[in-house]
């Protein structure tokens, strides 16, 4: 493992909690940031992470934020995670959510990343990973805020990935095509594992960290293996 | 010509202006809505053109703009054309700079099409086109907050073909693949027609405006013959 | 009309009648070339063309079709549209089928496109259409043959584009997203346009013929209003 | 690991041999298939793999190696490896060649896959992977020929995907966007890792094939880390 710590933003239950656990599987000192980090505290205690509360879209809460990390452990990988949607028909729907999701899922990508590289640059090393979903490639029927939300983190990770990956910062973006299995949604028994396992995301999250420079990914689409796409 | 009536948002003196001139010349009635209208007199006055003062991004100023409209001729056809970019390496970005790309160049989108899409729906008809650069479909190294803004627009637009193209209403993008050629921007004489003539661009907005419904593009890239890409 | 004399390849009786009609109406001598021309005989006589026997998929009969034009019109503009399908469980195709449809996909347009090039760059100026499907741009559960001979199809105007574009030489790909409506395939009274009408594509084909070198596509989708994507 | 035994098609000195190396590592066992067996034998003895001549363009050649494979282990992994490119102006392009590189770079794609699921498919799993390139994806200037070939073997694996994921059999699809390093081509000192590094690129086909199904990936890119793209 080439990295030593990592920050996973947009830390809760699902997909952030598998990453969190492999990544501290592979070794890595983990810190969690969330908007409210009541409850982290069980996936917290289990792999030794610290929290943060931090709202991610909020530049003076991000500078804080690392400049706490900045006493202890300097994160090397960073993982933004953050969305929120709102959809139904255009003309229903509520411009201060469209900009909410916005916000959430795309601008708060752009502010962690400038203050993650700010510290990776002088290294010339580092890993910042973005969390996208179908909603990233294909814009969906009555879905526009998610998707403005999501093209938008994606045209962020591709500047930055041409941008830093001759750094030698390693960007990037995965497009998780599908539904994610949870405590709440499980796949029915006559077609299993047709939701996302996050702990399988995970695994690919892992591995992409594992690339050597010479070979790196910057997006990686994942999908259940009975998804129709 | 099965439209009578277009808005053209974010009009000034280049494509905007080009596309103004090609749709009034198609017979369409014309009104020009800009941050500031002082530089739209000549054009107004040259094609017999409305003028309104408008920030698109401000939904006050975007439900005042239609309202006028809906008193005189509802605009039909709807052309997006503002965008703002701000460039540089990620970490001297300024997040005010930043956000202010995504608002102008999608958020304004949205606002737009929404008040616009309220008064078509019930007619069943209408057009919405969207202007997209290079960036709408390739983030340029250290040039993040103009892809965001770009990249959310083609989401936006991709989420609104596919809701309302059934509906009756021609949703397109256009990717301008290049440079516009303009008052101080003007290709070499080695090297003709290398920027993109702003007239041109408008010939093909015609062209896909007169599509019949059966065959509907929704995304049009267009570059110079000499462009790399 | 900045051209004069047309080739279609692969002519019959859908989308390519169209084609030849639209570019007659705009005053281009029309060349019509199929395997057989016999359904050939009245779209011949109502707009004046002539008609060529060739495979296009063999350079012998290909040579001796541009052989016949060079003593009468040199084609400046060339359309291919030729394709052929075969579907089915991968286990259960006929590797014979599947090298005839990537032969009279894409090798053919190949062929036709070597020949149409060496007349036209000498004057640094010509067209060469593609005519290509949704298969083009997806490949398909059960119609692997297809996907190949419309994606090779597609790598061949991409690199042709590259390659011509700055030699003067318009190269346009055309993705055909959806059923055209025929003789025998009739749009229900209940959806009307919801199959693309061939002269609206045609429509379109002659709209990029249209278009100034400072501003040209090249790849170019169409689908009917109605239709999922 | 889930699988068993792996065939690799196209198998010679680069690429072909680290992911041989590394699938063997892994606890499978090998079958080395090239059109020359003589080169193999290093390699083959190495990881305990056993050899075999075939031409995969040829369908009675595939038969024949996937009968002999039926006799031993039955491979439940196959990568398609082989592709050939000629390349210059379009109108110097030899036809033959042409050909040639489509049969090679795909149709023996096509010929090998059929085969193999046809193996796979009452077990209702196994893993087939294609290695495609930058010219999968894009068809530069001068290389129209390996660009129709790549993109045909990425119309194949898209179909298959569609068909075959839901069935069980994980099919990806890499696109190799960068020179990779060989014993006749190395990286500058100035520029480190600059080409892909076979071994980096099996890693990855590794991770791949480890996927649980519940979250594939179909398509994945590898670029040194400063690569322009």
């Amino acid at each position: 493992m080439m990295y030593t710590s990592a920050l996973i933003v947009g830390a809760g239950s699902g997909l952030s909690a598998s990453v969190a656990r492999a990544f501290a599987t592979a070794g890595l000192k983990i810190a969690l940031a969330a908007r409210s980090t009541e409850k982290l505290a069980g996936l917290a205690a289990d792999i030794g992470a610290r929290t943060f509360s931090c709202d991610a879209t909020n530049k003076t809460e991000v500078d804080s934020l690392f400049a706490k990390l900045d006493a202890g452990s300097v994160p090397d990988v960073v993982v933004y995670n953050p969305s929120y949607r709102t959809r139904g028909p255009l003309i229903e729907l509520d411009p201060v959510e469209v900009e909410k999701s916005i916000r959430i899922s795309a601008f708060g990508g752009f502010l962690v990343a400038q203050a993650a590289v700010s510290r990776m640059l002088p290294l010339r090393r580092g890993a910042i990973f973005f969390t996208g979903a179908s909603a990233s490639i294909k814009g969906y029927a009555q879905s526009a805020p998610f998707a403005m939300g999501k093209f938008a983190l994606r045209g962020l990770a591709q500047s930055l990935a041409r941008e830093l990956s001759p750094q030698g910062i390693h960007i990037a973006h995965f497009v998780i095509d599908g539904g994610i299995r949870s405590a709440n949604r499980a796949p029915s028994i006559d077609n299993p594992d047709s939701l996302l396992d996050p702990d399988a995301i995970a695994q690919t999250y892992l591995s992409i960290l594992n690339q050597p420079r010479s070979a790196w990914s910057s997006e990686i689409e994942l999908r259940p293996w009975v998804e129709k796409f």
